[in-house]
């Protein structure tokens, strides 16, 4: 959630820029960093390095080598590794600072791209979010994940291994973007758990509308712009991607980049109609409790309006005066039942007519 | 509907871009294909390929060539005809994926063209759409349609087949014109279906607004949406078609594309106009409610104000005690009867200069 | 209203592009074709061709020609006047068909320029509409009314007449701009119109807002809706015309048009003021109406309040235990009638205290 | 306000552009016209030309001239200062129609500057406006006030006259800038009346929101409405001043009108900032009748809960049937009495409870 | 506040650009100067002068020199130091007046910079604000600040002294962005700040919506209102300095500045989406009173169903006439009881089927 960025972001309060410090991440794991080291040819090696020094060849090399790195909270991990592959300290900051928002930047030997890895999740949003920070090498990419433990990037390691399409073939900047096409895929995951969500929010607003109903609404609605602020600079990070004239972004990697670019938009169109869709419900749950305060009304206005006469009807023959002629007759009694039974017979007929009573 | 598009995209997560899989497609039909081949000589020949190889001459003759495919769910016969048209397999991946938002790509040797084809339909939008995929070549033209059965375009086959207007003596490009011409008059005759609808609910809304009046609303604003969807993507289309540099566009057609570039525009200002419509219909039906539970309440108070004092009137002279000379007295009773009347009287008159009563 | 534009369009559905069918127009009218002929010199002739054919000449002398066609129901004579002005048919479609967008197009021999006049009227915007379409050549003006009958064109022809100002002394390019002029004059009548309806409806919903206020002011909505949609465009068309290269608007009409430009832009700051002012009237509306329910519902509760718990006193004593030594009390009514009505009177104070009665 | 511009303007329908005739201005006083004649060296000059031709010559010399024209309501006096400072009629007759936008024209030998003087007063958006026109020359100023009588610049007339600052040293730009200057701080001033306004709104809506409280709310919206069209577009004016091209507008000038550009961005500010706060006070007037209504029928609710089920049981022992043993009890009478409070106190406890009762 | 702002900044009317009054500052304060002298070597010097002229020299020397004045209320101080560096008029008048809008302006030999410090404070927004303006020099740093008293550049100051970070090793550029991005960082507090409260309201309004809710959701709207006041221009101010071709700016202090721009990127993401939150709050707001309202007025409802009628059956058995027969029988009394046990059951039964009661 966005109070939780914000919370976390004042401790670092008066630091000089370039001081590393994570900033909201979380703790409680080790880092753990793996490597895929492949070319065209059938070479392709997968370990996991026991100490960072083991990976600074892979700089040398003219194979390809993807350097993951598993959560970002042991500073000197993140330090070491910048040293090692030589990255501006306001970059790393960034990488350990872990509410940026998606960009790209052209730090002329290599890109640095950021973005936001969504999957649906507990909380008030129903989204969960993790930061992916990469940097694109002439033959390397180093990428950062905020939190440790499982990725969703199992098929792009399926298709080096296996030598699936073309990726063995193209350098990092396809890998990259494999690796965002990925992400994007997994927004729609995002979209369809709101979707469902929408729609059986919509079907329990016309049946039975819920107290919480509207903050359902609300969180739903969260969640949609949890998407769209992952998903719209994002956009513009592809955008400048295609455009770059960096070296790094081969031509031939452009085409997919414009297609992952078509798929954020359709995201963002989505979005749209869920909020359009989520704005009409608010409507008709505001509408829903109306119509029910209608209801209660009618029920009460016709109790009353029946009973109230009849009972002041009645209450005319429990006076004590000694002079009612009425209470002296043979049929005064069954009469006034009578007459208090048209009487009600008339209203219900009025209601009828006014179709308060179906 | 938006939701279904995005249910079915996650089924494709993973796999590498440019993997055929059909997303979002019916697939209990079978895939039918028609070829019309014609020129402005008096050559017009209209056939339905028994093998797809049978369609590749038609790519070298001078004759243009519409070779329309009804169905994309037998991801071979797409294959196929990409192999054979040699076509990016990402446009071949996009032509299958049935989500598409309209677009136009220059793709050097031909342009590559998706649009939505709207029809007034069931479903809560009451609108239903079908992808329409063009890609327009120097002297042929490919159309897929993404659910098998009828189209609209038959009046384009008439004025192919009768040689009517300027159809069979321009190219492919004109053709392609054709179609989205008569794809953008297919939207003028849902915006008619979903005014009719408007009209219709207004009337309703200000006689007898009912429970679901609010729904339909609504319903017809996703209507209103989904057209606006449809549109404005494709008047960037029709525009970038208008200014493109390519060769495959003549200078012919352009005032044609213009026309239709009028037409979207139109489009875009009617559904402006149901959606400002539609959004004063809900303040319409709101106060409805408001002004129903007045006339409720209003009913209830004068019941209430009226009869309870003379309840209590009648309770007093009901009361046993030993010395109410009042109850002795020989007029007792029709006094206390008249000025109850009087009350009851000067209640309705209260309530008559207050206009609650007409 | 839009509703009705949509549903004549769709008439045309899958006819080829040039083909001329009427969309839209009132048809049970003839075509009234007059022309004005006229110089900076004493030469002024105003007559009403028999033939079509007698307006050819003018195109070609040095005089300035107006030929105006009331009415555009008669295909037939579109389509010579086209033919003998050689204008393309996309161009004549859009003459005939009445529900254009304004727009301006430079078709290298002469503009052509639509737009919209609008009158006061009945109708749920309460403004009908026209469409008037030009075609400014060298030296002629062809326009075209879609609805024969009057115009407010005649002060213009007054001017022509006794050559007034400087219309005599300018070509078709000026007439065109005088023409628009008192079309842009013509919104402002319509807007006065609007702002009298704005301004009583205002009185009226303060002092008895009735059931169909609401839709008055709905209706009122509109018709600046319709004033935004014909001269939002125009604003357009009008500023493409000043800085247009066409050597058919010459630089001295210029400062004439920036004139009317302005006039479109004051035009579009009163229809968002009086939106603003309408959108305030919505919610004075609903608060009216919750301020009524209110006061009924004080009513009621002040009612209810003070003679329940009578009721409920006068009812104990209507008890008829054996032992009740109060019955039997000399004093024992006056006493309950006084405790009464001290009661009720504390019950009236705590009300007006609260300034619930003034 | 925008409805008395509307209705004045249509006045002048149908006559040609550059006829000079008044619009929407006040017509009972007479034109006063006043020169101030000065130069950086110890000339300054001030007096009421008894004859228009005298400021003829001050067209010629090298002194700066300031002619203010007080009211425009008299055309022969326009119309000969137009003709003797050779004055475009377009201009004049924007001059004499007093609902101008503010815009800046450069007509090459001066410029022409039209904007709004806003002040406090009645009516309902609680700002009077009037027009000043400017015309920039080499060495003289033209002023036009709308209304005659008092204006807010005599601290300008003051400083010229005692060669306080810059303006008896720069030329008629920094005259012009001086009077811009004067009437951007006056909008200040009415900021100010608004902002005291709302605040005390704001006061009254949360203490005693009345019956027109949101009519009162609507009024300041109107108010800030006026401001925000008279201050964009001066913004624009200011900057095209800036940024102009014109000799007239010396380089000196410039950092001044830049300072000037800059508060009308804070009076945008402000008046943004004006417009949230008010459409909270809608918000929060809404929902103070909601509460009210809350309150009232929690006292209805409370009153009758404890009561309607006491007097349906003394209703129980007011009945006359011949078995009824507890009538006879001797305790009977005070059983139920206490009964009857065990009861009420009940209630009260559980309203007490749900915190009805504080 | 924006009306303070507005209130104090109208007693300057009509003086003339560049005299100096103190406009919207705090008063009861003295002027407190200090100075920071230090270059990349050891030297680090810091005094307070005694007399505003020791300054001078530190203009001329190599050292880079931080010149901080707390509080602007003394005009002949601010005038002094004007003179002393060669300041524009306009550019002290900006410092001395406390209402400006951040904004940066390249003065050739210096830069102007003003913006907004904020804290969390008491008042209706939540956030006190107060004025920095900064001459960036060539080799020296002139900070003005509204306030007297504290500021949060305590941290800078230590870095300096210290000689942590690049601060020493760089020029006053850097030391301008140091406290830019101070300055930034305490937005995230603000941030932090609104951000609890937004939590804090959002789980009082679901459990116990009190009646000044509303007013702290609006006083919270206007906390985050400010923040974007402060924020959005300060995007544009430090986009400005980086793409600035000023000398001033060094190209080692772009990326430093880049980084402060993303963090105003963020702070108005996050105000956004807290504005979005907000919203959706008043909803709930009102939702919760419309089912208050609706609880209470079925408990009413039920009360009055349950009662009412029951009441009547009794009413009818204290009627007086002489032949009843059922009040002679030996069983009607429990019988008629019996049957109004049964009414009352039934009615629970219906109230519980209709989910009325849980």
């Amino acid at each position: 959630m966005s109070e939780k960025r914000v919370t976390r972001l004042s401790r670092k309060l008066g630091a000089s820029p370039g001081e590393l410090i994570p900033v909201g991440i979380e703790r409680d794991h080790t880092v753990h960093v793996s490597v895929f080291d492949y070319d065209a040819g059938g070479h392709c090696d997968v370990w996991e390095p026991a100490k960072l020094e083991e990976v600074v060849p892979l700089k040398e090399t003219k194979t390809v080598s993807w350097i993951n790195v598993d959560g970002i909270h042991e500073v000197p991990v993140i330090e070491r590794l910048g040293q090692l592959f030589d990255i501006h300290p306001l970059i790393l900051e960034d990488i350990l600072h872990a509410g940026q928002r998606p960009k790209m930047e052209d730090l002329g030997k290599n890109l640095y791209i950021v973005l936001k890895m969504l999957t649906p999740g507990p909380g008030k949003s129903g989204v969960e979010w993790e930061q992916l920070s990469m940097i694109v090498g002439e033959n390397f990419l180093l990428t950062f994940q905020e939190k440790p433990g499982g990725d969703f990037f199992d098929p792009v390691r399926e298709r080096i291994r296996q030598d699936r399409g073309r990726i063995r073939k193209c350098g990092p900047d396809y890998l990259a973007h494999a690796l965002i096409d990925v992400v994007v895929d997994n927004y729609f995951v995002v979209l369809e758990d709101i979707g469902d969500k929408v729609e059986a929010l919509e079907d329990e607003i016309m049946a039975h509308p819920a107290r919480d109903s509207l903050q359902k609404i609300n969180h739903l609605k969260r969640g949609t712009l949890a998407l769209r602020r992952a998903a719209w600079p994002l956009r513009e990070v592809i955008s400048s991607l295609q455009r770059s004239e960096s070296a790094l972004v081969t031509k031939d990697t452009q085409p997919y980049l414009k297609d992952v670019y078509d798929h954020t938009i359709q995201i963002m169109d989505t979005v749209d109609s869920f909020r359009d869709i989520l704005g009409g419900m608010v409507e008709i749950y505001m509408s829903t409790l109306s119509n029910k305060m209608n209801e209660v009304m009618k029920m009460l206005t016709m109790i009353a309006t029946v009973f109230i006469p009849l009972t002041f009807v009645v209450g005319v023959y429990g006076m004590n005066f000694d002079h009612m002629p009425e209470l002296r007759w043979r049929w005064g009694y069954p009469l006034v039942m009578l007459v208090m039974a048209l009487c009600a017979g008339g209203m219900l007929y009025y209601f009828r007519r006014k179709k308060w009573i179906e």
